[in-house]
């Protein structure tokens, strides 16, 4: 049986590929997800994907996911930048977390350029676009190979 | 066919014309949108009313707004000053968006000075208490009329 | 006999229309003016229009509007940001002052984000390019009918 | 019949008892609930438990206990530093709020010092770990013997 | 034997229910110590009770403390947000200390919202008036007790 | 022949007595003005009084008073807050110069709480309502008398 | 029977004309307070003079002045900038209290430009050296006329 | 025709000669403009000299200047720190507008470091005493031959 | 023949594997580059290696790289948080940068969080050990393959 | 006869070698002040030793060291960072002052690292533990000696 | 023998005119080096130019300047943001420095806005592109004719 | 045979004795460093010193100093205020560091009042001129003798 990893994404990340494409790229979640799922599954992981604009829903996954996978890629979005409890919820729990954002938010408004998340991930993918998905992936593999051995 | 509006509501405004009487009127959330919906009507619009409590499900009208509304006059209460998630929101969809809060919010608190929301709005309407909605839904109507010539 | 309302423009705005127009539009101030008149004469209210590049005059016609005018509509250019004497004489008369933008200064340079006026000003009315002077008439006519009744 | 009380809890404290537990004790958000609920019942209280990790559900719980009991013993977790929502709905309701903190959050991140809820709250009470909920069902039941004689 | 807390009051206490009656309540210092002796006596607590308004005197009565009571309830008063030295003195020791506020700190002045004493404090009580005392004496024999179970 | 002195009033300050009789008192400038002339005659000074709300003049007469009078009261208003070049045309001449304010600006909005006039003035007198400018009538006098001793 | 003022002086002003004569002139406090009794009891007040470095003894004179004098003249010296005890003595007292600094703080170190005692003081009269005792006493009489007026 | 320059001084530069001749020079504001004229003279260039305590005056010459010049040396004096007015004058016009400063601004109090004019001038020319003007003249006629080539 | 990538390491990363083991790891910076280079080989890229604690010589190198290599992987070390050099460095270069650090900067003191680089990086990769730097190996490759296709 | 030296000690030091050793060491005050005299008698200086936890009697003893000896090492303890009134008693005095601290300061809390005794001390011996006192105490005398030549 | 100047550039201006050509024009800097040489002879001065990445290397030359040279251009590039060692290296020595900087610093990133060299360099010219060096020359040749006469 | 030392100068530290006498003394470094190494023998220790105005070159020499030396003396100039790459560098290393200052750096610029060094130096000696290095090394001796004992 394969190990199961999840990929989360915050708020307006559904909206992917439709707009702000200068941004964000032109790949919709869906294809991002797939690809992502095709790329772990040729490295024997299975992964499900959740998409969210509520913070509550988004902490309830963090809190599930440390029963049912074995890590976790999470793009929290708007959030990374306000979301104290998403932080605590990250904290909490004892699987690895890729903290992955598309853009580069240091090259961007100044509220974007601090994350109440970096402190508790286990690592950031910041700004290589939608192809930084792969990046994480790549890393959260990588990490738990070297949990392992 | 009527041209449609929304008028969308954030946190704690359901509880207009029954507290805090003194900052924000006597009228009750009800009272402010029938009276919106016959002055827009007057003027050949449908107008549209949501409330919530939940900044998700805020983020979720904005987004589905783009696809079934002309405008949007928003008053996002509270959300106002810690909302990057309801700012990306509508930094992301076309139609315009008519920023409104019923108190002067300058001449109070000073966390309630900055809204993050402002730089992506269209515009703002600011401290004319619950009239301010119609003077929000007349600049609304406006601005479609000058988009459309 | 029609009562009457003041339009105030600070200072840089007698160069509307001919420069920076894609901050501020291609009408000129005289345009607006005449084109406010003619709304609000419609209304039944007679508008005086005056504009000057010298805080100390401003202060003379604020004081001045309350003997003589209904209300006021104002525009106070860049000595937003930095007249305190402005704002002590608008908080010293009696009658409504709407403050006006033209640009959305929330969306500017961080100088522009704070106004020392707007924590005085009966209400602002920001960002709908130079058709936010319509907005305020609106809002000021609204609020002087609210007053009497 | 009994007056009721409700004890609200916010995000991550569904955890409670089975991570971090340096910091906030081996007691499980049920066993604090349970114990409360019997300290309360020997002084005559009936109390009611609520969790949850969205904010507009605790938005929705304040608002609706203003009319179904007596006052509410809130712990907002890491609400307490980010949510103006929150802030605001405790304000415009007229039963007393006792802000409770498990940690002494004056001894951890700086983030954590400031707190959107203590200056509408009733009163707080912070750092006793879990034992603090029965210090604040206390003086919950003190304030509202005073409030009555 | 019963044994021995301290009750330690800083500066302009000795003035409680002499003036500022709307912030502080009416009772004087003398009724709140009797009060609270009454009170810890039917918990077998003897009660001593001292009030200065020189941060020396307060810090050698803490150094004291530490040899001849069980716990300290403590209102620093204004040292609160100034005395770095009378946050050393309680962290030197190693009884437990409560630090109680009559009044809600966090809604007054800005430079009232930061105590150099709770981050070394065993745990706070703050802003139920006068009863507060009783709280935190309720807090301290709770704590104490837990300590020796 | 009479020494002569001026008193110097800033922005808004023609509005005495007519407005915010609460924070400025009832009396008129003119008022002030007169009281202040028959007080200083006494003393054998005579009183030169001039008001002005442009920023500019008032530098003017600064520069102007250097060459004909022997020292000066200045109210600087609102430019207090604002104004350098004010501060830099004090620095610039040799007489005494005489801050006043007839309110207590320090408490009040903290943007009032600095002058910039304040480190090139001889000294200040500030908060005694309008009889300050006797105090400070009183203190350029000893002063001017102490530089001839 | 004369009505009786109080001097208080606090830190380091017992040095007065021994040291930093450049900044604080040549006189020694008791010359000052001689010269200041002499004046008053022209004006038919006795004056009773006091000085302490210590803090506590400070908030002590100021609880008792209330009880035993019409006013006092109080010169803070550095508690000035860090005593939020004195500044809550004053503010708890009903008899005027006349800050007063010798030297012009505002052309000072920074940290000496903030007065945690200028908001609670009845007013301030600053930087005329030590003659500014005497305006200080003259605003003292002043005031006590105008109350009794 | 020579072209046509414009030399606009600011506030309290009148006084240039006559007081702080260390900080500013021994040169009277005559003798710089006489210096420059006959400088640019002798580079075929002409120039008008305008000196203003008053910021609207200033506005208003920045305005003309536009028609009637082919470039500016501005020195803004205190203004420099203060006019956002003066800032969105000069960004309004085409001509190229040299800051200049007579003293090193960067070496003397915090509050003369920052300067609205320099983002918006063509460049600056700053702390070389009164000879500075000719150095912005030669910048001036330089930029207007590069313009031109 | 195979295309060219470098690895460049800043101040202090000589020491790895020799010092502050838990923040840094085990390994080498010889081994690293070792691994790397085997890594790197397997999908057919040369990876040369340098580190240097000299800032100028990095800024060499990163010039230098501009004409003999496809890609950078870059850890500034201690530069990250104070080169405002190295980024203009980088920011004047066509080929992709990649930002790596072993330890979560975020996790560390607060003058470790900002970068001058990662503004100007093309992605940073944060806070995975070592390992980080296969991570950067993928996503350069990743990257420089995006560009091709 | 010996010139006499003192050495100063502020809050809580009197607690040396009872608490807190991990920071402070294991020797007592005693032992310190032992060691010191004996070392100091080496070199021919009679070494007098004082204790406070009192601010005031520490100004006193500064202002009083100034008449009966050479030098002081002074260890303000918590003062250090909070005590405007002690830094003024020792600017005003003439006899050399050695700031001592036993920890390093710059490496604690924040608010430690300020003093506001440095800029007025003679110099400063940091971080030694309780052997800086016999640091201070051989630059002291070198001090003197360098005075004396 | 003909006078001997320096220009020295800082980091990354090797790279002029090869890069970020809209923000540093399309000279190289052999070109400049060139064109000020030839402007310089015919004012009868040599000029030596040099240019370094390396902040010591930088340093080096400033120190030898004072031997070898009548004046510096300087272009400290980025090191003006960060370097204490370069301002105190000019602060050290009696030859006159020129600053100069291509493009408006005070029209980009903030960091770019404050210079360490700004206080301690002979005058600044700023923002003329690269036409500012021969600004420079042109007013350091003034500045020694100015030290002569 | 002896144990080591190093005395390690920073940059502008090789001008000692030449400029800037009244700041730092009137010896050369050389004079400094041949006294320290006199003293130093005469306690059996060697010492080597070195200087550079090259950030890498020190950093380099520290990381060499760990393998040669028993400690060392370092004067990091204005290194001090901006090298995170020095303070890893010592903080790397085992041998124990005292920073030196010639002048007293907290009674200069504020930017001087920082040191990025101090947390990870063994101690701190400042201000005591040129004289502070002899202060340092009986204080490093002391330090050796102690780890030893």
């Amino acid at each position: 049986m394969m190990k199961k990893l999840l990929v989360l994404n915050g708020p307006n990340l559904n909206l992917l590929g439709q707009r702000n494409e200068d941004q964000y790229g032109q790949q919709t979640l869906l294809e991002i997800e797939d690809e992502l799922k095709e790329y772990l599954q040729r490295l024997s992981f299975h992964l499900d994907a959740f998409q969210s604009n509520h913070e509550g829903e988004l902490i309830d996954w963090i809190h599930s996911a440390n029963e049912h996978y074995e890590g976790v890629i999470f793009n929290p979005g708007a959030y990374t930048h306000t979301s104290v409890a998403l932080r605590d919820a990250i904290e909490a729990i004892d699987i690895p977390v890729i903290e992955i954002h598309i853009s580069n938010i240091h090259n961007r408004e100044s509220f974007r350029h601090h994350s109440y998340i970096s402190p508790v991930a286990t690592g950031q993918v910041v700004g290589f676009g939608t192809m930084g998905y792969k990046v994480a992936a790549f890393a959260l593999v990588e990490k738990l190979n070297e949990r392992e051995s």
